[in-house]
């Protein structure tokens, strides 16, 4: 079959990659010739949110989907309108491009998320107590068009651009859970993952599988499961962000419509990785297995502070050393600071083990440039 | 780096997919635009036989290498001489590739392999004893090329050509062993796989690993495995297929000097797999942990008798809702009799177990038409 995917940065990568076990035809759509995705697939050159070239790619596909959401919504219904397979559904991927529906889609559905305010711009008065934090409309990516503003000296910097206020969640713990359903409605559930953050670079640091939750918790997430995707009403494989604040309470941070960082180390962690199941779920096959056998974690690779240019992973061949951990690069060929590069996954027998062997690999290895 | 491979088949792309979570540049030369390696590569069409065409296909790479072992081993050599870097090196592919050296060289080496007399056409006078093999020079290749020879009846079968005569081993079980050295010396071995052929099609039918051998059998296959990679004495991967007689003692039947069928289950079976090994031999890299935690098998999807055309794989579904199974396809759009069109790995807590699940997904799928 032929698969059209909108964006072809490593998400679309390790898609690919994966689904290189069966006998598909895979098309990406990206503006930028040298991403990730250009040299494995049949690569068209242009913008995913430009509503003519989206349906230019999609239109003589059998199944189009994307690997990130800031794409043209509009060509995707044309292309519905026309019998192409869209997954997810552009309904879906409309309301989690805009924080605002987004938000409403929550509240609506009775999904807990931190208490909101809507402004379309600084002239409306903010009702919202502090601390709260800002989200931009459309535009936030990876930790961008998000802040938090703690008191009134914080005013002077908020943007002046349609948001969402909520209220900051006094957070215990960040953790992720991802969900695929196929067109048969079958569903399956991947173990809840800890997210461990940079507060730097606001982009996630660590990932432990699975969690360190209480049963109590386990519920409260596996009901908001089983509400998102009765309200999203779509094929798909989707990424709940999630906060535990210090009462036991879940809050749902935000979701993304596809392959998500806190799943990699679904690689060699799981018997098969979010990148088996969202292909299964676009060719609409029966679900694979996502149990865990041990504790994995990932750490992503992300280019240092001060280097730009030509990358060099320095201390890679000292990770290639060490049994149970597994390097994953993108094929990038230029780092800048902040930039996703690769990720390292790493299994264990214990969460201390992880953790320990996560720790000792950040300190081995550095992305700079050559 | 720009990694050059001659021949653009399964080994190939599985090679490829792996080494995809790295940022190298993979480069094929295949006869076949169709080949399963042509998408996923910087592809070149052409006869990897003929000297100029692999000389000027290799000849602005950092790397050459093979994944198939006839091709032109004067252009290999030639490369060589023009510091390109060429794994394995030409020397080994040669004597490889000649059946009569091969076997000179065990002979050579104190390699345990069968008795056997050299016949250069069937002028020359038969002096070995029925029942014997006859192994042509060259040209052999997944089981064609080689017939037995139980007695006078079937002189009359014998091709005319140069070949090996050697006597049929009295077959307990076939073995594979899959050793790894990089340029720095560093060695690993695969754990021992047995491997159970189909008896009509002589193509590799199921792998099982570990394989079930007694510790001293073990050690006539470590000290083989040490014999051969000193006489070698190349960086490569290396595939070497055993028979273990009725009385217990292991003869060498043949060597691959590349990616080997009965090393496929490592994919999922092992904490590395083949291809991963193989490529961090390319790249000079430290070796992989290719420790196994479970039993794990193969099944080979070979075309059907009576099937030729675009292939179908009939019952693919049943096994994709399989747990520990997981499907390969080789990205080949048609199908004949006997064409290897891809595997499936099982991974199971006994032997049994796994035997059980190898023979119920052989009764579930069936390689034919549409």
């Amino acid at each position: 079959m032929k698969i059209g995917i909108l964006g072809g940065g490593q998400l679309g990568r390790m898609l690919i990659q994966e689904a290189l076990k069966y006998d598909d035809e895979f098309y990406t759509l990206d503006p930028n010739s040298d991403c990730s995705c250009a040299q494995i697939s049949t690569f068209t050159k242009g913008n995913f949110n430009d509503f003519q070239t989206v349906l230019d790619f999609g239109k003589d596909k059998d199944i189009v989907s994307i690997e990130i959401e800031h794409v043209s919504v509009a060509a995707l219904e044309e292309l519905e309108n026309h019998g192409i397979k869209v997954i997810p559904n552009s309904n879906i991927i409309k309301i989690i491009q805009q924080k605002i529906l987004q938000k409403e889609f929550y509240k609506k559905n009775g999904i807990p998320s931190p208490d909101f305010q809507v402004i379309q711009s600084l002239e409306d008065e903010i009702k919202i107590a502090f601390p709260f934090v800002q989200k931009l409309n459309t535009g936030g990516y990876d930790g961008k068009g998000v802040q938090v503003i703690r008191s009134e000296i914080d005013l002077d910097i908020m943007w002046d651009e349609p948001s969402v206020l909520e209220n900051l969640v006094d957070i215990e713990k960040e953790l992720s859970i991802i969900i695929a359903k196929n067109e048969a409605d079958e569903i399956k559930t991947f173990p809840v993952t800890e997210m461990i953050a940079d507060p730097k670079l606001n982009l996630l640091d660590f990932n432990i599988c699975p969690a360190e939750i209480s049963a109590e918790v386990q519920e409260q997430i596996d009901k908001i499961a089983e509400q998102f995707m009765s309200a999203a009403d779509s094929a798909g494989l989707f990424a709940i962000e999630l906060f535990l604040d210090k009462e036991g309470k879940i809050w749902v941070n935000e979701t993304a419509p596809r392959l998500h960082n806190s799943g990699h180390q679904t690689q060699e962690g799981n018997a098969n990785s979010q990148f088996e199941q969202f292909y299964r779920v676009l060719k609409n096959f029966p679900l694979a297995d996502n149990s865990v056998k041990q504790f994995s974690g990932m750490l992503n690779l992300i280019g240092e502070e001060n280097y730009s240019g030509k990358v060099k992973y320095q201390g890679l061949e000292d990770v290639l050393k060490l049994p149970n951990s597994y390097v994953h690069l993108y094929g990038k060929t230029e780092t800048k600071p902040g930039r996703k590069m690769g990720h390292i996954n790493v299994l264990a027998n214990s969460r201390e083990e992880l953790l320990e062997q996560l720790i000792h690999i950040k300190s081995l290895v550095k992305v700079i440039a050559e």
